[in-house]
């Protein structure tokens, strides 16, 4: 089959042909429909610190997708050879406190898709049965592998209320700018989105922002302070990563507000705890991953029911031998999503 | 000024000329413009049983109002003569527990505005400065009168989550249809709505039921289930009162979901808790009133920002003088929300 | 091996000789060192209604144990033999909503333990490598066989705030008195324990609680009422089913307080609504097992550093032989907890 | 009368004679019979830049006190002479969004007793009736003093779930003392204190640590990692203010643990936001004031049981003119909590 795969460490990828992979006995054989690029995937195919000093080559990249499921292993008793799939894409250990409890997304002894085992930018991936998740069979496969970052962006916004508040979202990648979507569908009064590019203001517009902001023009905090009367946003989620979005962040919500952190910040920062946090009783809230498996049941429901429409979001779709013009694509950041159609 | 009350015990009322009640040092005087029926004054025109343990005559009725700040008392700080109020019709005691902590809409001593003292059904009406709401100016008085009912529906809905979660709301008067409008505004997946009326089962669908059952035709326990898959609704809002309907209610939702309460059932009905409730895990809540003013804040956020629009439950208006004509229109129910204008 | 059994429907239990039960692949075989008696094995051994709607003889009855792995199936990875464990007796299905999203203890399709599969009245039984919980080696086996009962006093107790909390446990049998000693743990104010045995209400005194109540002798709702200045108590754990006692709790629950009900009426009863629960603003919860496994965790923490000491709750001891006995004892009441040693 | 006032800007006090001061309509007058030095009144004495950015002399220094009322303004309603008082030391504006949602304690337009008007290190301080806190008549006015900075603790303690979880302590002034009693006596199954001075080491033994760290000896996140298994504790306090306790503080809680920052950091310090909070599920919480007045009650509650004994905190008294002793002993630390009798 093909796939592309980082061979070796270092920057770039290869289209190559590699065998079909077989499923272990409690896992499914998916023949992959589409398939996302995601940040990681970014960092991976740049090698990055972060993946320099994880990522163990040669590894298929890919961990968004949605596809049919070809072949079952024989302990499999939940799937058959033609639903159409997703994957949740943590694969955990099932015995730390946190899988014990509820909180397998935190899971201390993680292993991810297309990070840690071979991904899904391939024609076939195997997954493990508890992984998958099945879909109605008329869904688009686009939208069937996007639910994957759609739950990240469920977790953050539903890690609180949002019903009748004032809502800032920072940075309008993919991530970004299905949270803007969220927010709307899920009652919030006002949805401010905070992004550099224009063309990505424009599908936080399309996709439900009441305001965008140009963080260059405009100090967002004071920005958002006037919008709100003085008294700041009640939910921030930060969505960007980015040093002075944390910060803005921070200041931009109202005392008592959340602030639910997303991005992961490239090195630590300086933040004034006592006047940003500790005076003013903000909640800040670490997200990693989606609820296992309630977010996936959210974003089912708010798909199924037309609460969110992610169509504006996927704005390019490529084949899998074009993946660098894709991969460019994503790092100039004058798109949506991004799929590959193996 | 002109006055619709109840001069005396037993059923009926009177339109009177009565004087211009006087603000108290921190009460607003309020020129009504706007007035709404809701079922409370029905039960006081009847003079069930109810009222005739609590209701002391004379007593002008009417609590849901919309008017004009005509004059101030002296120690009033926040209002001034022009402005658009609203009221929040429980006068608390500020001393109690529950006042103390943040739960002053369950005060231990609450007096009730057109219940204990005189209420809006008037064309001036006075009240605390403590429990006057500021409307933008541009709000529409019938408007700034529903906010009140509008507000036991935020109230009952937001008591816990609804996004992308199933909801089915039993009993769409006034206060249920509200809260199928706020359900879907706030991320509700599906709201079934179940109603014997069909003038008010229409209502129901345009104010964005998904779906609407006639009680009488199926049992709404077992077509609630079916429609979920077997399942049952994640969250049910018992708006009735209606005994069966509780009963239904309890049997429709899912294992873990919660039942709000808000319809006073008019006397004890048997529940079997060990089935329905115990060894389900269900949470049942009893809400009354609104939070104070956090369900205010809400209320105004949801209509500002256009996620919720009140105007299809707004179905007749009357003056003052034909109230005989409104309140049998109420007691008929072809209608939604009937409005006094004074 | 020898084991407690019902062989046939109808009130009773034989002392049997069965052969000794092999683990599947994915079990554990565990030698019974103490099992403890529970009020559903008294519901099997007298053949009540519900039993006879449920269980399917032959069948060894009991499920609270404490043992040492035997041996174990061959797809088994976390236990070994000489382990001391204790079980969940809830075998839950995986695969439904509840277990998919954190709330396995209400899975739609439940297998319990002595119930609906061979207990542990016996000198072996077998469990799912799943629902083993491991010990400490130095624990008492009577103590780990208690841990599920502790649980679901645990689960109820923690279901809410108690700390600085006035609590009302209405019903002393061996889960209401752990959970006055769980509740006073847990920084209760006040645990005032309503019980009709007067041997009971010595064992909850010793366990912690502040006062005790006769229900013949005062009306306790009265009588909460007027312990804490009229309020009523901030939290009321339902722990008997008796129909007078929910009654009771209802009532001397403070406005907006919370009533967790874990005892299960024998049948449907009257409840007011309106006044007890909706214009109160009540919260009820309908308790059922623990929270898997986040009950476990709080349990062994909780007995782990001496905050609850069970050891005056376990009164009586009897060899397998002697179950007649024990079971006399039990529906006799002048006991704590009684416990089997194989 | 006599008080201990800042007259000018700079470092210092002096003991002074002044005019009893009158109570307004709405305040109470009260005879101080003790009060308790701050750490905030330390800042005002020494004259930091937070004291002179914000603090206009002249100026009465104090804000925890227990007294008697001597007289009540006129408005007054719930308070009489002889009344043993504390005060919550945060006067709102009862106005803002915080204010009238149940924040007050971070109201918008905050007044602080002792930093904004005159305080409690005189023999009179008037105060708000609203800010009054009714003692019973026999609690020793020490005691009465300490709840103020007992409800910080109470606050933090509270602010998430402790019962049958492990707690990490870092710091251990007075108010992290007394947050080792509270989470001990709500059920935390170890306490871990983290302090560089033996003497409140030993006070954090006394008080119901289950295990003291000198931060100077051992990596406190380290050593607390061990002590757990690895996981980390379920709930870390930050009491200190340190930045690297603040640090420490993030790695040292598990996976979805919950971090209460009460510690007020001089400046802003470097957070590893991506490492330690956002992959990990951390929640961070600010901690300012108390719940009004929800805390209050815990408060009394907690001491009227016996669950928490705060006496071996208070280790010093002074009278009024040997002020200066006290405050040298306080910012030696070698001391609990230091009260002054005027």
């Amino acid at each position: 089959m093909q796939a592309i795969a980082k061979l070796r460490s270092g920057p770039g990828g290869d289209l190559i042909e590699t065998p079909r992979p077989e499923p272990a006995p409690r896992e499914l054989l998916v023949r992959v429909k589409a398939a996302s690029i995601c940040g990681t995937d970014v960092h991976i195919y740049d090698w990055d610190p972060w993946a320099a000093g994880r990522v163990k080559p040669p590894l298929v990249l890919g961990h968004e997708f949605g596809g049919i499921v070809e072949a079952v292993g024989e302990q499999v008793t939940s799937f058959r050879p033609g639903d159409l799939v997703s994957a949740e894409t943590h694969i955990v250990c099932d015995r730390c406190y946190q899988c014990r409890v509820g909180q397998a997304h935190i899971c201390q002894d993680v292993s991810i898709l297309g990070v840690d085992r071979d991904g899904a930018f391939a024609e076939f991936v195997t997954i493990p049965e508890q992984n998958a998740w099945l879909n109605p069979p008329d869904m688009s496969p686009e939208v069937a592998a996007i639910q994957e970052p759609m739950g990240n962006a469920v977790h953050t916004v539903l890690a609180g209320a949002v019903a009748g508040l004032r809502v800032a979202v920072l940075g309008c990648g993919p991530i970004g700018l299905l949270s803007v979507a969220v927010a709307r569908a899920c009652g919030a009064s006002a949805v401010y989105a905070v992004e550099p590019s224009a063309y990505r203001r424009g599908l936080a517009a399309r996709l439900g922002a009441t305001l965008t902001l140009d963080p260059r023009d405009t100090n967002p905090a004071d920005r958002v302070r006037e919008l709100t009367g003085g008294e700041g946003a009640d939910v921030v989620l930060e969505m960007s990563g980015n040093p002075g979005a944390v910060v803005h962040g921070l200041r931009m919500a109202r005392n008592g507000g959340r602030v639910s952190l997303l991005g992961l910040p490239p090195r630590p920062l300086e933040i004034d705890l006592s006047n940003d946090v500790v005076m003013r009783g903000l909640t800040l809230q670490g997200i990693a991953g989606r609820r296992m498996y309630a977010t996936w049941y959210q974003t089912r429901e708010l798909l199924a029911s037309g609460q969110v429409d992610p169509a504006p979001l996927i704005t390019h779709r490529f084949d899998l031998a074009s993946f660098g013009k894709a991969f460019e694509l994503v790092k100039r950041g004058e798109c949506g999503k991004v799929v590959l159609l193996p």
